[in-house]
């Protein structure tokens, strides 16, 4: 049987992750989610690393460098909610390049993503532990979150018959980024939710509680992230597009394929329903939409009120040629 | 009063660290070590992090992905070396570029490095916990390491009066630096000093239960580092550069000045002496030479046989124009 954490979607970036478990052999058990467990004594610690660059994964002519940092510290943390978590702090390695590009007129760029990083810390009641700082021809944010966790809840842990539910509505982020990418401004909401994500600590930490059986964050987009929930749990994930709570304006196709969400993709067991689902919001004032339910089978399998669809991919690093 | 994470050493990269320490105020308290400390019940975690990049910190045709991964793992672990700490894993980071270069022919580089920082942590009895990997234009190693810690040491407990002193010795890793630089090859014992250095674990707890008062990794170089651990202290530190034990073939001002040399410079209190030495190096099989002492006052003073000499700089990633 393939260990688990060999049980990633497809991508070229996944077949890349395969190649790194292999050449660890024993040493990659415990690899394969976005979090890393350690236990220490009776607690568990939960610990996330993601690396955020310049041209990879933002633009500096897109986003202040305060949005720049608190959107690679949301993006560890986010790692954090989807297991439970509750975070304690982040490191936070810096690149930047020696001329400080924008510091003689403006604040120093490094100091700017340091205060971005530690707002949404802040935001989730962790902070800044301590970090790395160096020379880099690009911008580089790469953030280690750090926390602990009662009830860790993996990717792995979904069984046919539970349902899916997702928090929150999808696509804000997505749209926030076709309009810069026609050279259009984001204001308002829409940058909020693109520049400034939250993290769902509050949220991963009440279903956790509730029982969820497997949780992702969607940093890769609804179905991306769907598939490496169901190779993970070896379950058929069956979503129902018409179901997907979709941010205004934005399709449900769309929203599908929206990444960098950071919204909480959570299995929970059947019993699970609208009256917990409010009690959700009670506690959280986000909602929580069923969107579909996992199956014996493999992979995942998407419908528009009830015709079938080829699943949009995710995002992927490293796409095949 | 200047808190103790503003105390650092001269040079460019240190006024940047200054300007992150103010942008994040009261939250920078814990700062300034290489080493952050988070306490947890009775247990206190110890956690660094090191960002390698290529081109700034390590070239692809001088180093094989291997030994990149180690070096990588290594300068992490080294900070806990310096702390007195016991690391338990390593969170990696990968930027790797989406060609995969070098992959046609060999073995994936992103698996080699992995395998690298992993055979390091697993010297020092730690594991890869988990990690993220990236599409980045050049190669990129960040290395988050974790551990724990009974008795902190930190760079800024040393005294007037306290003998100083460093482990192994120096000027190995330079050796093979100048060599590399010069398109000369580099083989057997000097390789694996620059290619593959040994976090100083084992000594830095030894140090740390004999009641070491600051403690720091020499990854700037002697000269460069004492200054940190004097700023830190709120002492001078008087460097006898005769004292310095040299690797063969290497001057003391050139040992002085060779930078991840990942020895550990350490304030001890005035009676640990040449019996305390012994005992230490029949622990670790490794020397501890005192170099010099520290006395009231402020910045590092060194001497040739008595003589006054300028302190060689350390290396500063953002030099001054």
């Amino acid at each position: 049987m393939t260990p688990s954490h060999l049980a990633l979607g497809a991508g070229g970036e996944f077949d890349r992750l395969r190649a790194i478990f292999r050449a660890l052999g024993r040493g990659a058990r415990d690899l394969g989610d976005d979090c890393a467990l350690l236990r220490l004594g009776r607690t568990t610690l939960a610990l996330s690393s993601d690396a955020s660059l310049e041209g990879v994964h933002f633009r500096t002519d897109w986003l202040s460098f305060q949005e720049i940092g608190w959107r690679a510290g949301a993006a560890a943390l986010s790692d954090l909610a989807a297991e439970g978590a509750t975070p304690l702090g982040v490191l936070v390695s810096l690149g930047v390049p020696a001329s400080g590009r924008r510091a003689a007129r403006n604040a120093d760029p490094a100091a700017e993503i340091m205060r971005g990083v530690a707002a949404v810390a802040k935001r989730v009641d962790a902070r800044v532990l301590g970090g790395d700082l160096t020379r880099s021809p690009r911008y580089l944010v790469d953030v280690c979150a750090i926390g602990t966790v009662e009830r860790p809840v993996r990717r792995s842990g979904a069984r046919p018959g539970d349902g899916l539910w997702v928090t929150g509505r999808l696509g804000g982020a997505g749209l926030g980024l076709a309009r810069l990418r026609a050279g259009r401004g984001v204001a308002g909401v829409v940058r909020r939710r693109f520049a400034r994500p939250e993290p769902r600590i509050a949220a991963g930490r009440w279903l956790a509680r509730r029982g969820a059986r497997a949780m992702i964050d969607l940093s890769d987009g609804l179905a991306g992230d769907a598939g490496h929930l169901a190779a993970a749990s070896r379950v058929r994930v069956a979503l129902e597009l018409e179901r997907i709570p979709c941010w205004p304006g934005v399709a449900p196709l769309a929203a599908a394929r929206s990444g960098e969400e950071y919204e909480l993709l959570v299995a929970l067991p059947r019993r699970f329903g609208a009256r917990e689902a409010r009690a959700f919001r009670a506690a959280t004032r986000l909602a929580l939409t069923r969107i579909g339910a996992c199956t014996a089978g493999r992979g995942v399998r998407m419908t528009d009120h009830g015709r079938r669809l080829t699943p949009p991919p995710g995002f992927d690093h490293f796409p095949a040629r």
